[in-house]
């Protein structure tokens, strides 16, 4: 079968590997329908983080169950499935605290997973997935092929945004800003405006972006950065700062537009992995009052609550999906993403 | 009269100063009844801060109005009073959401407040009060002398546990871990018990601290530090960590201890003024979802849902003074607590 492998940064290939076996009672081979490329797939792509052989990729997709292992419950041959980026069993005691990305047996796509073998990549055909029952989520009855985009977010970045606001403590009447206009950022106004926040400023340059950023629910646009941007978002809430800030993107620099944009007793949710490590400024954070919550987003754990929205069109989150190639032309997605002539791609094998 | 002074590290003075005058029509005067030395008033003491010049010093005081300006509404001569350890007006925005140390108006005893003026210290035999009205918690009826050590809490050390154990999140049936065994730490414990917390875990080596600890609701000691202790509170939770940990240090070390301790998905509270200014690891909290929320105690706020607990006994954080001594005599409360010999020290003019 066909699937993704980095080779080294800006060296992406679409090649034949071997086709997946269960080879735990646990595990379910999925068909994959829609795949697609995530932020964070591009510090490799970029030669920020080091590719040292070349290695399956991709962390997002949903598919078709074709096989279960002996001992899988909850999911069967035919159902339509998300694959969290992540693998977990759903039930050990972080997992049963809703932090299913620390999940004590779970690990990523791409990697060893403790006793239960190496994880395929999710950009091919097909893929295992080990501890099916606590990774996947089945979507029941039939699923229309324009819905495909919309579940496929909620495998990362719906349910990464989701997870920015929810750990901001966004709630109604409160104002909130994203900080990164990408499509987690835009899937965190989505989450914001679901959660009841009134007064939404989404941060962006881009034309395209802040016209979906309005789609979503922002309420203003801020496209100045630094100081500028922080005045601006001050003088759209009452000039104290906002109640919430949205930390989307994962640099040094974000996350200190994200800091200062927040009000006195204001809690910045961040979901940007935050490459480089910038540390922060907890000086600045205690004279203010203003909580940092957050991290690798437990998506898994949110479908329940977002999937009926998705599917009812309450929101939109697929609308991130700017452009749609075949697997075969994963190269191609990568080069996209990289130079932001889309916002998100989507991959069909 | 006679006021605390500091002259430069290690040389506090109690000297004849001015008294005070009424200089806005929103100041009240306040003869002090007992006054307190703050772990903060350590670091200047102990040269961590500079002493550009002498000045006057403490920011903890109950005490009785003796006079009031003509603006002023809701104190009145002879009211018995809290002044917390900062002025805030109580009506800004920053102080009616909640976060009255970021008072657009207020400011510091011991330094320039805005339009008020210079605000004095507060180890002294009076202190005007600026901006009486939103800064100053009147506590009705009789006072006995019995309840002045408790009342006098509420100044900071209460009020500052309390905002720790809030912005963790403390709720019913949560596990606690609470690093520092200090006043504000032992405070903490009280507010943790208080908010329902049910295992509370206090790290501590010193045994008269560890007793105290106990008597204010902690269930486990844990007396090792470094990766021994974070074991130890990892043995006591089920494997995974605390689901909330207060750090009332503010040290490298404690923050890295109180990260460290709270299991994943949680949430550590901090109040312990970050001298120094350790920086936070953003990637290992990012991995673990682990938060940090809190800041300077907006302590006036807390008042009145805590006083009633202090005057019934319900609660007893009073017993954190264990010296009491003659205003006179400051320069040994100083060097009590800075050697230890003492948890927190209480003044009489």
């Amino acid at each position: 079968m066909l699937a993704t492998v980095i080779h080294a940064p800006r060296d992406i290939r679409v090649e034949e590997v071997p086709d997946p076996v269960l080879s735990t009672g646990a595990d379910a081979i999925v068909r994959v329908v829609a795949a697609c490329v995530c932020g964070s797939d591009l510090w490799p792509y970029r030669g920020v983080t080091p590719t040292d052989e070349p290695h399956r990729i991709g962390h997002e997709f949903v598919g078709i169950v074709e096989a279960v292992g002996a001992d899988v419950r909850e999911v069967a041959r035919g159902d339509f499935v998300i694959a969290p980026f992540y693998v977990c069993d759903g039930t050990c005691a972080n997992c049963q605290n809703g932090v299913s990305t620390s999940c004590l047996n779970g690990g990523w796509w791409g990697s060893e997973v403790h006793d239960v073998g190496f994880a395929d990549g999710g950009q091919g055909e097909r893929v295992r997935v080990p501890l099916a029952d606590g990774t996947l989520a089945v979507v029941p009855g039939p699923v229309a092929d324009a819905e495909i985009p919309g579940l496929l977010t909620l495998s990362d970045v719906m349910g990464t945004g989701h997870h920015a606001a929810i750990s901001a403590g966004v709630s109604a009447g409160d104002s909130v800003a994203v900080v990164g206009d990408g499509a987690v950022g835009l899937c965190a106004i989505i989450a914001a405006k679901r959660l009841g926040a009134t007064t939404i400023i989404a941060m962006s340059r881009h034309p395209e972006r802040q016209a979906l950023a309005e789609r979503f629910g922002a309420t203003h646009i801020v496209a100045e950065r630094g100081k500028e941007g922080i005045d601006r978002v001050r003088e759209l809430t009452g000039g104290i700062g906002a109640d919430r800030v949205l930390e989307c993107v994962g640099t040094k620099e974000s996350m200190d537009q994200a800091l200062r944009s927040a009000r006195p007793g204001g809690m910045v949710g961040y979901v940007g992995v935050p490459n480089g490590g910038p540390e922060l400024p907890v000086r600045q954070m205690f004279g203010r009052n203003v909580g940092v919550n957050g991290g690798v987003a437990p998506v898994r754990g949110y479908i329940a609550e977002l999937l009926p929205d998705v599917r009812s069109g309450a929101i939109e989150p697929g609308l991130v999906f700017d452009l749609e190639l075949p697997l075969a032309e994963a190269a191609e997605a990568y080069a996209a993403m990289d130079e932001r002539r889309a916002i998100k791609v989507l991959l069909r094998p």
